[in-house]
């Protein structure tokens, strides 16, 4: 159980602004002086912490703090997206000291994988960080996954990606571990190591990129599913009027809420220019953004259009809370910051009229503290997580 | 962490069919001899094991047997549905030792809750099993509930039902512990009790009585989420072209895929006569009952009907499996039975063609090992569960 308690320790130091004493250490986790002396001791000598002044509190000897060492490990994320892919560093507090970004190739994966490993080379190189404190590498990627055997398989939107070794062969390439989770599970992590919640922090976290996407996290730990997959709900119907799907419903999420079949709606209805290229990143997000400014202008065609997006993302969210029952709604991505200030009132509103539970609490909807770059970010966590984060399922596989 | 060892002690022995002795109860569990030695002889004392025999396996001392003594301790569930209230006496094994049931009187909560009681007190007289037995009594009700309060809040079909406080006013009326559970989610307590999977079983569970409800079991637990209602899937969009439904929306699960709905809609097409009155469940029993035998038989209308609603409960559960991503799909409850062989195929096959996962995993679709009276059984088993089962977060609020 040593790893376990010394992951309870560390987290208790990360999440203490000011630094813990070694008693203060020994009362929040309940373990012993002896263990917190000995365990203290090894994360000393191995950096992680260090000692930073005293303070007096009352009679008896003045307490020496311990505070993390930031810079003593780091980790990298990337956010592989159809559109963009995107690289940080984070340090041990989560702070990101590094970012870059690239347009994903289109070209064969074994290519892009050689562009990632280069790209992770510069990020690394270019921080001045010593590459044997980058604990790994987090790689955010769009489901399905294969995660006992770290492959991709066929995303909709990455073609000729037919289970690619993504893990391993990014390994081999790079020198260092590599983590491979789910985007929209690596955008939650991301939020709840950022936002330091209560431990039992409970929310459903819709992650809008290139897709639409959700994870859950439940008593404060993403919650991953039997395969990792948790998460899927393209074909949740929205809109029973809605345009056909390829699914054989109609009003999917896949063809009413994404950030495309919005933009899509507009150009159709004649509010936007059509002519964009489709999976042309940067035009999509010029159209999305020119129709919320529209529509914050007051333009009675573009605010219908976005009214009624934000209506059925409304639907969506109140299917997935009345379904999960967490505690509060986050939404994040790329695209997510257009959208906001029109969607979330109409959001929240629908949850204070229809939500199963209105009767017995509130249910706040908010924008993820993380930013744009959530997944990239998020990835990163993953891997602090795995060296932070004190998981009763170790403990017990531990027994 | 005493209660948690013993929990995991007396879990350990009761899935041993054979019985276990102490060394390999140390090998199982991973505790030492000492602690394993400490705790039987306390659950000797109480009565919950004994000592059955002696086996000799290899050279030394013969070992001796201990076995779960399954009349040591009872539980009462009680199952308290719209149309009908099932009572049933399990023991520490799950068995069920005596039941009862009656019709949901339609009268003031506070008459229902004196029935209750009576029924409840002649189920526990009627067995002959002394009253200091019984650890408690599992109540499981529709939702939603306000589980700190103990209370059900307006369910739809239990009209009057506004804020009764049940737990409380039926423990004082019976003199034992009451605990309320959400009628699905015991359920699913119920089919992870009784099948007794594998230690990290996963599974969502959808339940047909008199509406149409989800639970989800992850990991060997029960996931109640913040509130204890999770779960709530009436509104979830199954048939885009279907009826309207109260909530705006068209084809919800509640319109369409509850056994009230699905003979509503038989009775509209003619298939069956009409006349029933409205909340009478033998009549909705015998309806369903002849719908499914002539469709069986090979009529082509009441099989277009029937086939109509496995597709509905096909597009519900790929979409529940989707966004939860667990290993296998339970469906039970007592209008199941009649729909079962009907719909299975219908729902496998759904699933096999288009599961998100589908090209990682099967995903076997069951009828519960419970039977009908899943939801009483799983009450108690809520009960036997808080004696039995040992709990990683029991052990870290231990801490």
């Amino acid at each position: 159980m040593g790893d376990f308690n010394q992951s309870v320790i560390l987290e208790a130091v990360r999440h203490a602004v000011d630094g813990l004493s070694r008693i203060e250490l020994a009362q929040v986790t309940g373990l012993s002086a002896q263990t917190v002396t000995n365990i203290t001791r090894r994360l000393l000598d191995e950096g992680l912490i260090r000692e930073a002044g005293r303070t007096i509190s009352g009679p008896g000897k003045p307490r020496v703090m311990l505070r993390l060492v930031e810079e003593s490990r780091f980790a990298v994320g990337v956010h592989l997206d159809p559109a963009v892919t995107t690289f940080v560093l984070l340090d041990l507090a989560g702070e990101v000291v590094r970012r870059s970004s690239m347009a994903t190739p289109a070209e064969a994966p074994s290519l892009i994988l050689a562009d990632l490993a280069a790209q992770i080379e510069e990020l690394v190189e270019g921080s001045g960080v010593p590459r044997e404190r980058i604990a790994g590498v987090g790689v955010a990627a769009p489901g399905p996954l294969d995660a006992t055997r770290g492959t991709v398989i066929d995303p909709p939107k990455l073609p000729g990606w037919h289970r690619v070794a993504l893990q391993d062969d990014l390994a081999a390439a790079i020198g260092l571990p590599v983590v491979l989770e789910k985007d929209t599970t690596a955008a939650a992590v991301g939020e709840l190591w950022t936002r330091r919640g209560p431990s039992d922090d409970s929310f459903v976290f819709l992650y809008l990129g290139t897709g639409l996407g959700a994870a859950v996290v439940r008593d404060g730990e993403a919650v991953r599913g039997s395969t990792r997959n948790l998460g899927e709900i393209g074909h949740i119907v929205v809109d029973p009027e809605g345009p056909r799907c390829a699914c054989g419903s109609r009003g999917c999420v896949d063809v009413v809420c994404t950030p495309e079949a919005i933009v899509e709606r507009a150009e159709q209805l004649g509010v936007l220019a059509g002519g964009r290229r489709p999976g042309d990143r940067a035009a999509l997000d010029a159209s999305l953004t020119e129709l919320c400014v529209r529509a914050v202008a007051g333009e009675a065609s573009a605010g219908a259009v976005v009214q009624r997006a934000a209506e059925h993302l409304a639907t969506l969210t109140l299917v997935l809370t009345d379904l999960l029952d967490v505690d509060r709604v986050v939404f994040g991505g790329p695209f997510w910051r257009r959208l906001a200030d029109l969607s979330l009132p109409e959001v929240a509103a629908r949850l204070a009229r229809s939500s199963a539970t209105r009767a017995v609490r509130a249910l706040p909807v908010q924008s993820t503290v993380v930013g744009d770059d959530v997944g990239a970010v998020g990835a990163a966590c993953v891997v602090l997580d795995s060296m932070l984060t004190p998981r009763t399922s170790d403990l017990l596989l531990g027994r």
